[in-house]
């Protein structure tokens, strides 16, 4: 393999497939992450997971893997509506940053319709399930050449 | 085939890789449709493609299509931020509708942040170039069995 | 018959009967324009129907029938909200202007709550299904002395 | 007859007729009142009126009507923008609630455009002088079977 | 006397020189009104007085005096606020309408910043203390040339 | 006993147990009376219980039973979110005011959202049904050291 | 003469009796000044007038003003919608300030309903023509014990 | 002649000189594309004049004709107010855009007081009459070197 | 016993106390949550008590103890205002949300009038100091039938 | 010559082809007074030019040239913004005022995007460079009748 | 001494010393100048100090200095918050522009949390009473490289 | 050393000299904390240093600081915007809090604009690089008398 994907997730995802299953569908975390590494496979890239309710441990995250991670598949949850600090942290990133949201958030109450990170994301996939994830990756190949 | 995806553009999208090819890229208008049509072949389904800068054209096609397309692939162009007469044309069809848009509308003129459809859309694809197009595509695939 | 009432139906009404039956009842469009003949000829009146999908149609049409229209029932569909060249064609009519809705606007979305359209008209008639346009047919003959 | 329709006038209608008869036209609430009857009668329907300038009476009668009233008819006046507590009364009733105001409200200033009631109402009939009283009845008629 | 000057306080006036003496001072209701008959009669006018904390029994007051009294001095303490309804009857009045309030409202809570009544009134006389009333007084006195 | 609690409902609280039981529950306002005689008699205290659909009804008890209760449990109803004049009375008493919603009016529409009273008030106790009366009674207890 | 009122007139002030006389009425600046004088005359007080279109000699004037006067009238026409400046220059002065704008500005433009003067005057005289001048006059009176 | 200068007329301005003469004048849109023409003879250029109620057929012009005109004279009508797929088009084009305006916008309604274009305009004519088109085809001329 | 009730307290209220206390009162968090023990024992109920400064923590404990809690009380100190991703954890709890503030915060700053919790509890206890926290364990067991 | 045209610059227009050339040109305000005295020579009218940086001295202008201008052209810079004063006093002039702008005001900041000028102008005129006086004294010319 | 600062001060800072010195503190404008004068001094520079209640006499200042001064300290007072004309002078200036509030803005009227200056200034010192005078002469000074 | 200053720095911050130089300079976290230890020890104080990604860890920081801190430097990054939690915190603090941006925040995005932290600081220094931490460490040793 020849590069890795930063694939983060947010706040509450830990509880995917448990959480709301009529929303976010029953698929796990470690489903997703499952899944990201077979599409990134695809791709000859690798994907570094990590899940946190910690805005600052996402944050830390940010940091560690800016430097070799190829780019980032991010969904953060609710921190996607709060965190101005997130967005600093994934500002310094050389690579394409996809947001991810697995279901559609402009159909959900109004404050989940303004995200802190659209603005300097490169794409943004909403409500396409978890299969959201894998188009994520793909993009990231497809824009990284990889 | 076993069905056909209604692949709708909007007002300019004529003009694809001609007007600001920084921003959208230098891919036709044919092009994203050879593109929707290879990957619906890959799942066994048809496109049917109408572009119009008609709002009124873009609903009357709306109207021919709902009975039997399996979903709908849309990129309203400017429509999106001021057409609810589209949406209502587009609430009126039964299988799934993807918005696509192939430049990030978060990080422009604030005006291109509210779009009509995205409530009444399965998934919305931002930002990811017309390859977007593609995943839109797979996701109606996913969603239909196909 | 001594006059002619035009009556302007907009966008996604040729859908009347078959979209949103819950909502708008199962009356389709051609049942829609024979209530108001009926009603018109009650009071000794015409009337000339139009339906578009096409906003640029209506106004076309309202200039024609401007001269010769004794008033106008317009129910413009969701171009009641985003419409102002409507708004600017039917303001030069001399008649009476009634605009009506089918369902109550007022309960559903924030955006129908706004007519750029009751400003300039005479009556407006919501919510009471297609006897809406009975009673709109009835005010303007009330109106014009028919 | 088989059944009452209640007839709620709000504050200052009891001045119809002398008030801003350029707005409101020169009939009288008895007018009024006696255009209802003749029209609930051509139904076999009967009217219940009650005017007041007092909030608290209007609620009072609300409650008193709610059991037996197949429907009402409310021109709440000055009520309608500010009084949540009269619709709260009218959530309670059973039978269809149609709004009416005798002027075109959506002519006049802002704080005119928006009702409480609205929202809760079966249809609203504005702008169509006292005669929007006559639909509203006949309306409640059609619904109620009557 | 050739003429006679409404004078109308509404809720919680009745508490003056009890509610908050630091804001509103120590005299009472009855203060007021003595000195309202004193600056009227000084001008050859009487005043009839009316307190209610009940904004129907003000507008049934309004609807009373309209046709006798030159001219009305109205505070109209929270329902100035809040009340459109007593803004429409005091619209039928024909002579003079001057506003008055004790203390200065305009340093006080935001919502206490608007006034219907002041769009319709012909002077607003805010912050005087009780000599306020005696200006309102004089001013319709000027008004009405007594 | 050695003092009394005024206990105020507003308007539509009469139709406490009728009114929407799946929001309000099935007990009535005689029941909620009760409950709070019951709860301020375990403090050694008495309840002064007044309901009404009119605003100026319930500043006039205000007026009455400010001199003499020791606390006030208030439940404004509708007249919690419109009225600044039951605020201004309620502003005059000595004692704790403790503002009481039966159902959670943050989870119902925006205008149920702000409230007049909750500025002035000592405790506010939402949603937690009936019970909520006595919370109310048991604070004021404490806080007068009943 | 036992004291001064300073007497500050604003922008476009120096046109009274020339410009829209309809609305400001036929009196002149001059006019204004003696009817200020002959009120403050009747307490033992003078006048020190000032007039000007530069928000920076009103500035001045307060400047100069503020160590002697015993209480400022202030119409600061236009400035009373823009100056921070001249509020911030009034805020040093101890006597009493009264604002005076001779028309209902709350009848006009929206933007001349909000004033930097407000908020801290001690009273606010509005609509009653060059009369309200007078009253000002006779308000610092009573406040400053003339 | 060395050029070709796009002149656009959007809705209802086919009534010309007989819609609301008062505001837009007796002379017709025929003499409008005169004047225009004159007006650019006197620099050595050409007009060529669409006047459509269809947006979308306004689309289809600017895309026709962005090729060849040297500048573009945009009267939108209300699709100034409304369209972003018309600035969409307009912004493909290279030459200057020049927005007229024949009444003064600003001082009409207020939704008429924002411009879609105006942002991407070179320049912005209002309220100069139809004597607003020859300076708009004068400007251009200057931009052009004509 | 028969279950426990989640209990937890957000921000800074390890200081309670300690900071402001003539805004908090002097009771130590130790203080608290012997009061609910107290009181959950009174209901054969026992108390998971959790206090942290970090969000991520708060949500962690969420998702420990929403197997098991009969209910959770919650006092999310500053992350009523700000945190998205408690809300969303505490969505996923099964039995009653009491959501507590020991302070007034409607008397505060307006940052603190919205709190994203509200919409989601059963009931809310505002201003009744650290007696709140008692309410509100008795209120879910009253709930849980406990 | 039997008129004489006003020309009035506001602040910093005294910088003209010093202060930001990319936007405003190397014109100076020297070479703007002549272009205009040159469009007014060709009508047979003259120019009275005045520039400041001071609100005051313009309004005292527009004073002095009310009288014997036949209209008024005006670029008041920064003051179109903030000058409700200066608005006031060519509220007064009896002939056209035409508003200037250089450069494209709508594609700059917010605040420059509202005028308390315009609504009172008879027509506007901006991003036309220098040439926008001219056009501006060809206006005035055709009202005039020059 | 090789260079100068401009040293600004807006209105009523004359009054330093004299007005709210509990706000202001009691040192006087002539100690701000010698304050700035010592500590240019140190980094081998000098000061010009002007101070004008007048906005057109800043303006002038800023147009007189530019091209000799350094760097410009500015505390415009109330400008700050109204005046666009002042930005837009120093928006012309080249070196650094450092803006200076004595006490802190932010913690007083919501209408001085807003600064015209901000966005065109280098740095902004607020809240540190005098001293802030000499960092913001000690930042030019590093700026500058003086 | 007769005191401790405590200097907090929020998320990203470690990234200083890394993200942004051409924002935020070359100068790393442990450069700014030697400038603040070098300008304390000046005035015979000492630096305590923190700086976390972690809102609780901050929180953490000033708990454990408030009690032996005279003062406080806090450069909250973008915690600035959204915590509330953290200005909680910091309102427990005696001595005074100084908050420092390195860039100037007033230039960027809106939402860096709002700063819940300044309210309650004594002092905000803003855009003056690194040596803005300087300032304010001399700031508290002025306010602090060290």
């Amino acid at each position: 393999m020849t590069g890795t994907i930063a694939l983060l997730n947010g706040p509450n995802l830990n509880l995917l497939g448990v959480r709301k299953p009529e929303v976010y569908g029953r698929a796990t975390l470690a489903d997703v992450e499952q899944l990201c590494r077979d599409e990134a496979a695809r791709h000859g890239l690798g994907i570094e997971a990590v899940q946190s309710n910690h805005e600052g441990a996402l944050i830390d995250a940010v940091h560690e893997l800016r430097a070799t991670a190829v780019g980032f598949v991010v969904n953060a949850g609710a921190f996607t509506h709060t965190s101005v600090a997130l967005r600093d942290a994934l500002e310094t990133i050389e690579g394409p940053l996809i947001e991810v949201h697995i279901s559609n958030v402009h159909a959900r109450e109004a404050f989940r319709h303004h995200s802190y990170l659209s603005p300097i994301a490169s794409g943004i996939i909403v409500g396409c399930g978890i299969q959201g994830y894998a188009f994520a990756v793909a993009r990231i190949a497809e824009l990284t050449g990889a």
